[in-house]
């Protein structure tokens, strides 16, 4: 299955069957939205996956014992502006009051509703207004509350990230959308991510664990911004199975169809957090080929993403690949240095043998562009894997100079 | 032996006996001085690290062939404005051509010639403008060339590095004293630093190159600018033996002494280049104790001290301790996140179960001093380590973003 552009559908993280959605500002941040609701009418198979930081925000120590209680999840609660991290026994029961106020408004069993924070971190939530901004927002849920709740969960954001997608599956319709947020603390393996996505398949729960793990192996652990590796990142998949599809199990075509369509919707999200990386001029999209193996084609890709000098250079539109050069170097991964040849879009920089061929006019009118992509060519495999960054700029220092303030 | 300033001496690299150098402007750069010759009146035993990058640049190879046929070095060439990296087998011929330019000028045999480079990746170096100024500069040697060498291999650093320093084994007097360049491209595991470090202690070659490689395990491989590893660092140690000491052997208290003292030296320079970070504003001291292994303590602090959210943070004096321990979160050690306390130089910020003890305006105070110390106290063993960097700035990305022009 070929999956493009003309199968995305409007309606983010409410476009499947059953869902519906909102986002209201309650008092937690100064004057924008900040507390989101996802519901779905009917109790949805839910997965996820968390930050591997030993430091563990509050709302993720919930959600682990919500996703052992119970397979299913019909609401979730998410604020900005504060992340309810490192903020101890008192973190962990405005957590839990949090599941309890959405529960009892949505007239729901507890252990149906997750929670999610992302903001700042250390400091205790302001309690009174996020549970009369629950009651409030349990009453305005509806189809078209996709918009406000995912600009309800932005914090650095300068977008609110939305895609939605629908396909054929034997004779069922079936719809995966969802929303994101992230802009800095942004690294490979989750970063302070938040992303929450919906489907009306039918799946059992093993086979959506395991389309999560896949999909977001090739996407939103494949994005940097700065390296940094929140306390708060998740990502929560819930199937309703209003398609009505026969369910779909793992190993078979079905299930292959439905990864694809979901690392399409993933995909699409992590750009987007990548291309609204804080203070970002520029979407980078670091291209290894001919490794040996993925892995190493993205560890590659990891170094090169991660490095400060390539993406300064590529602030400033300097055809520096000799950093890019370095960067691969420093990965980890065996190759000879001799035989990689780099390019920027499609105009060739290096090739083989230290043959420089870079045209400085040309590059400099490339590399002014917004969208960026460095192609690194190890010629000693066919493997490949992309990674998705920005660029570093002044305006990243500034933003997170004075972050709290 | 307790070692402090007082033993410190003038002189850097020319302080120890036999030791003379010069710096000249050759044509590379364009005004500032950019070719060093450090030169022994005696061969010398030589020790190296090199850059553990697999994109190493022609005079670290032309070196480690230099090591195998040579145990002993008796000049070092080193040029700045041009690293010589990503050159192939031209560049080779050309470092090459360095050494035997010198090994003529100097009456040498070609062998206890050693060759060093810096500045940018994947151009040829001027070797017409490099020969003449080897040949001028070769005239020039004198002891009082300390400063002119220390200058001319500097890149983008602000200012020189030199250090020195004198103490007494048995009945001689022993100095040792070096200079250092660096500044961006700076993290563990040696980068875009060089470091020549000269002494005339009389020493085996076996327990020179031991005695380096402790030293600089806690010295270079402990600062860290933007976690990018270059292609070209090098640090060498020459030793000629004109103090006339017992030859130092391992495993003898004369080697602990000289360990201390090279550790000394080396320290010192090292928390030159973080101090002297592309950009910086404020030298920072990352202080991991209590831990259960000097290894996982400087696991910790190194992941504290590439953070781009805590250089920001400290740059805008900004007492975010949420990010500190999210760091160390990320580090891959296993800790007890409700253990920790965090202060900053003296000041008490974060004590265990998330007792937040902050005093914004005494933190902000602190923030703002030129020298920062960030304490980390793990709560699980009596280990410590440090490391050092330097806050990160809107004028490091101004310098990278534009360096090659």
């Amino acid at each position: 299955m070929e999956l493009d552009a003309s199968q995305e559908c409007a309606g983010g993280v409410t476009a499947a069957e059953g869902f519906t959605a909102g986002g209201v500002y309650c008092g937690i941040r100064k004057t924008k939205k900040d507390i989101a609701i996802v519901r779905s009418s009917k109790p949805a198979v839910v997965a996820g996956v968390f930050t591997l930081n030993k430091v563990v925000a509050a709302p993720l120590l919930v959600d682990k014992i919500q996703l052992k209680k119970s397979n299913v999840c019909s609401a979730v609660v998410i604020n900005s502006g504060n992340a309810n991290a490192c903020t101890g026994e008192h973190g962990l029961n405005d957590a839990w009051t949090m599941v309890q106020t959405a529960a009892d408004a949505l007239h729901l069993p507890r252990e149906q509703v997750m929670v999610s924070s992302t903001g700042v971190i250390g400091q205790y939530l302001p309690m009174e207004n996020i549970v009369n901004g629950i009651n409030d927002l349990s009453t305005k849920l509806c189809k078209e509350g996709n918009k406000d709740a995912a600009e309800a969960i932005m914090t650095t954001d300068v977008f609110s990230k939305e895609c939605a997608m629908r396909f054929s599956l034997d004779s069922s319709v079936i719809t995966v959308g969802g929303m994101a947020k992230g802009s800095g603390m942004i690294a490979p393996n989750m970063a302070t991510m938040l992303a929450f996505v919906t489907t009306d398949a039918a799946i059992t729960p093993a086979a959506l664990q395991s389309a999560l793990r896949t999909a977001n192996g090739h996407s939103f652990n494949r994005i940097t911004v700065d390296g940094d590796m929140s306390t708060n990142d998740m990502l929560l998949v819930l199937a309703n199975g209003l398609a009505q599809n026969d369910e779909i199990q793992e190993h078979t075509p079905a299930f292959d169809q439905f990864v694809n369509a979901l690392e399409y919707v993933l995909i699409k999200l992590a750009k987007m957090i990548a291309r609204d990386g804080e203070g970002a001029t520029k979407f980078v999209e670091i291209l290894v080929n001919g490794a040996r193996t993925e892995d190493e084609a993205a560890q590659a890709a990891r170094s090169v993403a991660n490095s400060n000098l390539v993406k300064t250079a590529l602030h400033g539109a300097d055809a520096n690949w000799g950093r890019i050069l370095c960067a691969v170097g420093y990965s980890g991964i065996d190759f000879d240095p001799a035989n990689v040849s780099i390019g920027f879009n499609d105009l060739p920089v290096l090739k083989p043998n230290y043959e420089i061929v870079l045209d400085e006019e040309k590059a400099k009118a490339v590399l002014s562009r917004e969208n960026i992509i460095v192609q690194i060519d190890l010629h000693q495999g066919s493997a490949e894997a992309r990674f998705w960054t920005c660029d570093l700029t002044k305006e990243y220092i500034h933003i997170n100079a004075s972050y709290r303030s």
